[in-house]
Order: structure tokens, then sequence, then C-alpha cells
């Protein structure tokens, strides 16, 4: 993993708020947390994503407190932080030609929600032809419901990530990452 | 729906093999065929897409027959066929510049398989604004298996399109988007 980069997405403070209800992996910071200090402490580059909700009732707008990133997992020296629109954060930003440009070809993924902005990033970054590995207990996601009733968190997390793997990328947890750096 | 064009995702023979194990939705095909005919009766677009698999055991090479479109299925007069390599349909491919120069600002989408290809693209579309619709009952997708087990197709459709609705798409049957045409 000499030349994969940590992907962090959307690690902020709106996904705190209660109003997304059950969610699984509350593991998912501390995670997060291991991840970020051992990239750091061997040199590996960090990039980090957050959403910049357009959407007019959103948590996640700018201008609000929830747009914060969570405690610690602030931006140190040159790591650079990507604002992004929608769910992929290839979308919109510069992210594409910054790995390019640096010769990256691997990203180790982790962030906020599983099925949403994690599955759409890495399902973009493995068919742009990025080594992807998703790091299943450094995500998370929360209950979602549809016409026949809710469907728990878990489950969605579960599934999020078996769509995920051996097409877009490799479903890994944190210690195993940690492993092969 | 003035504006709306048909995109039929890997519509192809494959997906008909045994090999691929249980699937949802076996009336796929012919909500497919509804709304072929119903798109092409009132003189909307039509864009095909195929899959030109890349990897060396799949049914889905362009050298192999179950690279062929299904049977009634195949394109007619100037409507676009796109092979892609990867599961976006956006990625590899002229469709984004296609849709742009026709002013196509919205997309009904079917075809295989739910969570890879037909998610991939409907989250893509949505994420590059194009209005998108996926038909829940033109798509199916097949048993996923992880490590804690099988995973049936119709559990992996369902949560595969409560990611994508309200967020990606809406969601619709074919019923509905032929009563909106």
């Amino acid at each position: 993993m000499k030349d994969t980069a940590l992907l962090l997405i959307d690690v902020q403070q709106a996904f705190l708020d209660p109003s997304w209800g059950p969610r699984n992996n509350p593991g998912a910071e501390a995670n997060l947390l291991r991840l970020l200090e051992a990239f750091r402490a061997t040199g590996r580059p960090v990039i980090h994503v957050k959403h910049d909700s357009t959407e007019p009732d959103s948590t996640l707008r700018p201008e609000r407190p929830g747009n914060a990133l969570m405690l610690g997992m602030e931006p140190i020296g040159d790591e650079p932080l990507y604002g992004k629109t929608v769910n992929s954060a290839f979308i919109g930003t510069g992210l594409e030609a910054h790995l390019r440009e640096r010769g990256i070809e691997a990203l180790v993924i982790g962030g906020f929600i599983t099925n949403h902005c994690v599955s759409t990033t890495a399902r973009m970054a493995g068919n742009l032809g990025f080594r992807a590995t998703v790091v299943a207990d450094a995500c998370a996601t929360f209950d979602f419901r549809d016409a026949e009733g809710v469907i728990p968190a878990a489950t969605m997390h579960r599934i999020g990530l078996a769509e995920l793997r051996g097409e877009f990328a490799e479903v890994l947890d944190t210690g195993e990452v940690l492993g092969r750096l």
C-alpha cells in the first residue's frame, strides 16, 4: 500500500445529529482516527472530502455548524480538503486530477454514509481505474425506510458493502488495513 | 417526460445464463419491451448501453455470444449503442456528451443488474444533474454471497433501490412511467 492515499468522506459533525435516526457502527469514528493516525505516521497521503449541501434544510449546508469536520478529523499541513455538492467525491471537484498528478493509484476509503457518498465514491474510484479499498468498520449508515417498512442500518450497511465487494473495491476492516501499511 | 430518454443498461443475453444463479423480477424483460415500444411510439429517444467485459472468463466479453443484446432489444434507426467496460455508462463513453448535445435532461433507466451497472449509472446520472428515474420492475439482480451467507436477489434489489430513491433517482414501476408519457 505504498502508493495508497486515505480518502475520508464526509466525516462531518452533522452526522452526529439525532435527526438521522438509528445508526450502525458506533466505533466508526474511532476507526477513522486510527486510520488517520496510521497514514500520517507512515507518511502516506491523506485527502479529506466534505459535503457542502445545497439542500435548503440540510444540516450539511456550508454555513451551518454540522458542516464542520468532526473533532480530530481536520486536515493538517498540506492535506487537501475538497468540498462537494453531490455524492461522488469525483464530480465537481479536483480530486481525480489531484490523484493523477501525484501518481496515487490506490485509495482506502472510510466515512459517511455507507450507501450514499461512500458507495458512490468507491464505485467511481473503481470505475476510473483506482484500486479502492472500503473500510467496513470505518463507515456507517442509518436506518432507511421504503414502502415495505424500515430497513435497519446494519442491513443497509451489509448490503451496501456486498454490492461493492469484488466489483468496485476490496472490503476490509481497519485492523486488516493497518496490518498492510 | 417530454425531454426524457430511455436508457437501457446491459440488456444482454449473458444475463440469461444460469451461471448467474437465482434472479428476481422474471418479468423485467417484458417490462423493458413495454418501455421500449412506448418510447418509440411517442417519438422519445432510446439509448442502448452494453457491457463489453475485459474479464477473461466473462460471458459479457465482446467476442462471446452473451454479449449480444436480448432478442427484440436491438437498436433501430439512429438509436445509439454505447459499449462500456466498467459499470457506469458515463465512464469511457460518449453518453454524457450525447445527452448534453441533444438537451436531454431526464433519463428513464432499466436493465441489468440493479446493484451494479444500473445503480452506478443512476448514481452518476443524478450526480451529473440529470433527472433520473429507475424502473423497479424493469431491472433485476441475482443472489449475492458474503461472509455471513447468501443474500437473496429480492433483498439485494429492494435495498439497491432504497439507496437510490430520493437521493439519486425517482423509483417507479413500468405502469407509472407509461402513465406519464
